[in-house]
């Protein structure tokens, strides 16, 4: 061991020895109630998942019964009795569940207040005062709930703007305490605040890069200028992964306009879990240096450790932080020592209640002789107090993190802490509740580190999405930018038929217009005559029979060489569907991806199905049962996911070994032509996938009739889907097989709000499923039932949301919302809000740009279950919300409907949650999340009642539906005898 | 060891040293090639198979190319070369297959000939005189092929009449040879023979067991009269386990007949390998003391081991054999004992390879005081020449079982020895390939004996079908004969409707007639009315309110207790068919048996389904793939597998939840209304399912067009089903689902007969196909396609066992096949009958009895492949025979029409299997095997084409058509954190 680390390790004995000294009272004990709960979550993970989303919902639950309820519902699963550690730790005996409920709602709350100073400032200044009399000072957070609409934001400046001047006044009084109001240069501020930027603007697009952060600016720049102003330190906390590069950028810029250029009262934080961290730090040096006034860092571990390793996973995304915890602790040690060694430029505070880590940093400063009054450590209010003691009692300045606000949004903030408490990883936990020993509390982390990838492990049998793009990433915005404006150059688009590989023009051109900008022509294309169906048919025929004899194998590889073009082209396919249905950017890259995922999933299931599967195990017998194709495919899409749902079909079609002719939609025939290249390029044999841009009633109609169809794919609207349906029931002469429809049709979704519903997530996740691409996805939110006693605040919130969305041309990539897809569309839309006007109750009815076809995004609220606008699908950005009184009513009125497709629900109740999962009646079933968006494998798709017939594209019988089941028994005995088998 | 054992042993190595005395030969080296051989198989099983497979096919193979083909195919899979056995063995060096295949084909015509005396009895003779000279003497045996027709049978009884003329004759001249002549109490024949008895009667069938066994006697008579007269010893061999009993009633009837009462020289063989060979010992020694006179029991070891456990396992009966070796000669040892013991009324004739039980026979017959001279050894002609010789050196007498005939034929009996001679468990192999020690050779069997179970052991993650009857069994002929009775005592049955569990009758009654007697009125039916359809559907409509709510576990054991009930009634179930619909007893007792198997099925596949799958494994969500139930289903059923196919379509609706109105056909309702009662009796709640009997164009039509129908599972005419298709795509007012129709509908099954096709089987497994149950499933046989090559040969043999079969009513147990289902099935049927032989070959028409609605069984010849004979479905015993040129024409035919159900293939050649399994386009394709029949699970069953829609019954598949697939995700990452998973 060498001369540091032993000092290290001295010093953390030392404190540890001084911690030791104080009263026996630990983070885990010094209050009886909270310390067993804490003591069951580490040893049981069930429970501890049950207690934190108990806790989570609990201040938004008003009554006793309701607090009974879930108590029950979290913890007695059983229907017994509540597990014995809640008697225990209130020491109540065994009370009946609605006499406990009382008593335990008043202790989680007490266990909020020990990390929360106060709901007010009013209540928070007391408690910080008390503090300072302990030689701690602190920096304030006001805890909010996620900004959803502008409205939030303002009011979330505003407390800013007040608390600053409040306690800025309030302190002119106070006297100042050298140990933690001076530094090696002089005085600091008594007052320190700490604010976040997605709390001041509720449209942060990582698309609109430039755009949202000159916002953000604007919006911070009243806090830092007053904070200047009124000599108070002026914090920008860090959040979450996905806008830590906006974050950074924000403060330098911020920092560095001249009007705050000279003050040395700013700060960031850097969270050392990032395996990025240690290069922002140099990075921030440099501009430190050229800055010439230093900012302060705060360095810390990292808070959002689960929920960042989730959602990369989720997003298929390089996972940001260290997986190793040791890892994390390592790089801590790294980072806090290279910003000691630039202390001339960066001032560092350390915030860490990991008593080897304190300890390396009080070691590396001396060794580089920087003065105790140097240093800075951070702790959280309410966490470690042996440790805050044993740091002030050494002689240096300690800050606490003291959040301010109600319970509600606070329990996020509480969640967190009990999370970092009893994590198996904690150094807390490691001390208190696991007794480990001093070596290993003290140890050097970056000894035998095993460092970790950022990439996660794949398992060989499990389907990965393709990760979305990355905004986030400059190059990616640019690669955007670069493809739109060479797409459009390449404008208007000649898309002819392609017939046998060989492309044929017709005599009929439809021009495709761009919905963003009515006067530009977007593509020619060709409309398909009857001859030339006939055409697409006969060599679809032709190419069946020798088609159907390549191999499975052959089939997916060339389904994955077309998934490989996809990647290749992605952002001009993005473009091009930008231009010629009006998605916005990241819609469009949702498509592309899972146009992709369809390829992906369907070769691979295709490898799968070819294995026979042994039929029966009867000594003397094989029998086997293998898939067979069909023949010819008619496969009729849609424009609205106009490359994902396209492939989907063509490729299934395709690799299950049947041939295809693809009618695209009049509205997406230059994206389907885009995917006919693709094909072509692919290798896929002449006449196996055969295009045929075309009218419906025209050459969708002769395809459908045609006696060599076998299958027909359809999605689309449901009147079209009831009459293809019985068109393909005639049989015509000549015909060969009974055709078999797989036919997606519409629907009529509703989200049901329950009364505990987490309304962050609520308002989200309906606005974006109902005003995401204008609504016009047949899985959009269309209908919103809300329980009676949720609906004002509900309402409120999610009408100031839609106030706050950018409806603008899809291009532009501040586009929350753009146009709908053509003039029909919106004329049909326009006068069914006309109509709804009439006798609804109209909560919000956006301005919308001229130019494009650009539907309001509108809003009924009170509507009756049964009235037409609750009945009738919209397909545009409508929506009606109806009160229900009960779940009762909400589920009868969800399941009024002739549609089945998707559904969601907003519930923190179990039981509510397991009711609806069974009752409602809905092809796709979305719980605390959004209901558009389904992923490939993860969320198979389809509806049923009218919605549709045919199984969930994207799942496990998906691709069965193009083929016949076979089974070829073979008797295998002979002469008396038969092979041995298994 | 005791003093016996230690004698044997004694004795065994004194066979041993005896045998090591003579020229090193042994069985396996005696020949080079056949030595290597045996040695290659012997060490790999598949070429094991392979060589046994090579062998059986090869007599049947003319020119050297296809000797050539053959040989590549069994054994260069993989395109290469052959295995160097062939070389070394041949000496051959590498020679081109095509150059070694006259060698081959030469070797095992050699092999053959070592167990074959030769191909007649005049080839024969030298070699059996020969072997008297060496003091062995001889029973002869003509191998045959397959009795399939009467013809066939006299031939067989014609040429032992010969052979015993002719031997008898031969033998005046012969000189004694007392070793083998003579016995303790004086002359015994010199000529042996050994008769058949399933080889001297094609219609042996164990229902008709009377009237088999006269017939059986009668053709005996003549063989036993003629040996008795001239002297000669005549044996009744004993063959498969299935005709066991038979066999002994058969022989002790006939020898206890005065005329044969008093001659010593009959024998009968007992198997000790059977479970109940000593009891049948046991029982033949009362016999024979009661008889007076003693007769004779070669005791042998049974040489259908294989083929016994696999046809037991493939039935679900107890397996008759002892599976463990070693059981078997203990079990020949006690047998032995116990003849010997009682030699005054039996002699014993010893057949066995194995030394240890020669020793003990020798060494028991000694205890007893036996002379030598009072034993008989028997062994095959062809093997164990070492110990023959040391047997007949030490004075006993040694009789070879010496087959006489041709190579074909011979191939079975060949395979059979090679068999024996490579099993595992062969003393011989043990002694010659795998060298064991004297002690182990020589170990008395019954030490530390390990007993088998008869039952066979079922791993419970597999389905087992229910066994059927077996009318071997007298208890089971007796039940059901009561059965019939019973059943016939209770007409005309009243059948009225049933709705929400109430009976309902109606005013219009349908009398349904017996088929095979057209005056007897098996059934009133009530015919529904649309007023009574309307009330059966809004049962079901309400009903299904709860019953989509019943777990998935409740609806599974209802229907398994269904599946109790009828197992319970069998017999009364069994009969009522044959009443109604004229379904011959074991074809009635099938179609039970494959309705309990649906029950089963479905219910335990319903347990699996009910299990959400999961979708995706990503962190933070849970998403889960669940089937949920439709709502109403129109069950319409045909009346050909009248409780089976009504029984799965029904069982299937609700045991996924759904609730069921069934229609059944009109001339099945009897039959329905036991169905509907046992599901009464099972408890399912009232309305889930109704019962609705009624004409098609009137309730069948109602259910189909009604609102509340979200599912029609029809199976029947292609014209009904076409009607119902189309009448499904309208969509009513108020209809909430998109109907889903699972429709069987009819076929024109072909079956191709390749060149080297085993004719037994062929033309056994074609008749059956094409005649049970009169032709009336849609999986018979219709067309039967034969390669050129073997058109004449099969087709002769077609046509005689067409003509040896039984057309009688259907209650009569000796019914090969009854009526047709109607009048007007049976007008149509003759009339198309009609209307062929205008314009083809007619090869035969049967004649049948009167009094009902017999079709005769009709086979045409050189049919063309486009004519309406062999296009249209005819639903009757009628059989187009169409020739081929060669495979690819026969593939052209056979894929000709426009439906694809069932098809068949007999072939040899691995090349043609392969090929066929992938271009014949049919559901369910039989290889070797006949076409009809299949069974659940093991045979999930169904077409495609214009034969249906929908995935195959008792498949993995079938039950997901009566549901929905339904996606729920849920997120469960709040606050930032999620439970940990996998």
């Amino acid at each position: 061991m060498n001369d540091i680390q032993s000092q290290i390790i001295a010093r953390g004995e030392e404190i540890l020895k001084r911690m030791e000294s104080q009263s026996k009272a630990s983070i885990f004990s010094k209050d009886f109630w909270y310390g067993s709960i804490m003591e069951w979550s580490m040893k049981n993970e069930k429970f501890k998942t049950n207690m934190f989303r108990f806790v989570d919902v609990l201040p938004s639950i008003n009554s006793g019964d309701e607090v009974s309820r879930h108590l029950k519902e979290y913890f007695a699963e059983d229907g017994g009795s509540l597990p014995p550690v809640f008697n225990v730790g209130l020491g109540l005996g065994s009370l009946a569940p609605g006499l406990m409920a009382g008593a335990i709602k008043k202790n989680v709350m007490g266990m909020a207040k020990m990390f929360i100073t106060g709901e007010s400032p009013d209540e928070a200044l007391p408690v910080l005062k008390k503090a300072r009399k302990n030689k701690m000072t602190f920096t304030v957070d006001i805890l909010g709930e996620a900004t959803l609409s502008e409205k939030e934001a303002q009011d979330y400046s505003n407390k800013y703007i007040e608390l600053v001047n409040w306690l800025a006044k309030d302190a002119q009084s106070w006297d100042e305490i050298p140990q933690i109001e001076r530094d090696h240069e002089g005085s600091l501020p008594k007052v320190n605040v700490s604010v976040k930027m997605t709390a001041l603007y509720s449209q942060i697009k990582d698309l609109a890069w430039e755009e949202s952060k000159k916002i953000v600016k604007d919006r911070l720049r009243p806090i830092f200028k007053l904070g200047m102003d009124k000599g108070v330190f002026v914090n920008l906390d860090m959040e979450h992964y996905a806008v830590k590069h906006m974050t950074v950028e924000v403060f330098t810029e911020l920092i560095n306009e001249p009007e705050f250029k000279n003050y040395k009262f700013f700060g960031l934080v850097i969270q050392a879990y990032l395996r990025d961290s240690f290069d922002d730090i140099k990075n921030l040096t440099e501009f430190a240096k050229k800055r010439g006034t230093p900012f302060w860092i705060r360095l810390v571990k990292g808070a959002y450790w689960d929920s960042e390793t989730i959602e990369a996973e989720q997003r298929g995304w390089a996972i940001p932080v260290y997986t190793n915890k040791m890892e994390s602790d390592a790089n801590y040690e790294t980072c806090a020592k290279y910003l000691l060694e630039n202390i001339k430029f960066i001032r560092p505070a350390f915030a860490s209640h990991n008593v080897r880590t304190l300890a390396a940093c009080m070691v590396y400063a001396e060794k580089l002789n920087i003065p105790k009054e140097a240093l800075e450590f951070q702790m959280l209010y309410g966490m470690a107090e042996p440790i805050k003691k044993a740091i002030v009692d050494m002689g240096y300045r300690l800050r606490e993190y003291a959040p301010v606000g109600e319970l509600i949004p606070g329990m996020a903030y509480l969640v967190r802490r009990l999370l970092e408490n009893t994590s198996n990883e904690s150094w807390l936990r490691g001390k208190f509740a696991d007794g480990k020993t001093t070596a290993e509390l003290l140890k050097d982390p970056a000894q035998n580190l095993a460092h970790s990838s950022p990439d996660r492990y794949k398992k060989a049998h499990r389907f990965y999405n393709e990760p979305l793009l990355d905004f986030a990433v400059p190059s990616v915005r640019a690669n955007m930018t670069k493809a739109l404006a060479e797409v459009k150059a390449t404008f208007p688009i000649q898309v002819p038929l392609m017939i046998n590989n060989k492309e044929v023009r017709s005599e009929k051109i439809f021009d495709r217009v761009n919905p963003s900008n009515e006067s530009q022509v977007v593509g020619e294309i060709h409309m398909a005559n009857i001859d030339q169906a006939e055409q697409a048919m006969q060599a679809a025929q032709t190419a069946y029979k020798t088609w159907k004899n390549v191999s499975a194998e052959k089939r997916a590889e060339l389904v994955d060489k077309l998934a490989d073009i996809m990647t290749r082209d992605r952002y001009k396919l993005i473009a091009t569907q930008v231009f010629e249905v009006g998605k916005p950017w990241n819609e469009a890259d949702g498509d592309i991806g899972e146009a992709i995922d369809f390829c992906r999933y369907y070769a691979r299931h295709m490898r799968e199905l070819q294995k026979p599967l042994r039929a029966g195990f009867t000594p003397g017998e094989v029998s086997q049962y293998i898939y067979k194709s069909r023949g010819v495919t008619a496969v009729i899409a849609p424009w609205n996911f106009p490359l994902a749902i396209l492939a989907g079909m063509v490729t299934a079609a395709a690799v299950t070994g049947n041939t295809v002719v693809m009618k695209p939609a009049e509205q997406s025939s230059v994206v389907a032509w885009g995917l006919m290249k693709m094909i072509q390029e692919a290798g896929f044999p002449a006449g196996v996938i055969n295009f045929l841009p075309g009218f419906g009633e025209e050459v969708g109609e002769y395809i459908v009739n045609h006696k060599f169809t076998t299958t027909i794919a359809f999605t689309g609207s449901k009147a079209v889907g009831l009459h293809i349906l019985n068109r393909a029931s005639y049989v015509q002469p000549g015909q060969s097989h009974v055709k078999r429809c797989i036919i997606e049709m519409g629907g009529k979704n509703a989200v049901i709000i329950d009364n505990d519903a987490d309304l962050d997530e609520a308002v989200d996740g309906v606005l974006y499923s109902a005003f995401g691409f204008s609504g016009q996805k047949c899985s959009a939110a269309s209908r919103v039932i809300v329980l009676d006693e949720v609906y004002d605040r509900f309402v409120d919130r999610l009408v100031e949301a839609a106030k706050s969305i950018d409806i603008l041309p899809a291009d532009n990539p501040k586009a929350y919302m753009g146009p709908v897809v053509d003039k029909e569309a919106y004329d049909r839309i326009l006068g069914m809000i006309a109509d709804a006007e009439k006798s609804h109750k109209l909560l919000f009815k956006a301005s919308v740009p001229a130019g494009g076809f650009f539907a309001p995004p509108t809003i009924f609220g009170d509507v009756p279950g049964d009235s037409k606008l609750a009945q009738q699908e919209v397909f545009g950005p409508v929506v009606a919300v109806i009160r229900a009184k009960n779940l009762d009513q909400a589920l009868e009125i969800a399941n009024s409907t002739e549609y089945a497709l998707t559904g969601g629900l907003f519930s923190r109740s179990p039981a509510n949650i397991a009711r609806v999962k069974n009752e409602f009646e809905v092809g796709n079933l979305y719980v605390n999340r959004g209901i558009t968006g389904a992923m490939v494998d993860r969320h198979p798709f389809g509806g049923y009642k009218m919605s549709g017939v045919g199984s969930k594209t994207g799942g496990p019988d998906y691709l069965k539906q193009y083929m016949e089941p076979v089974a070829v028994t073979e008797n295998t005995l002979r002469r008396g005898f038969a092979p041995l088998e298994e």
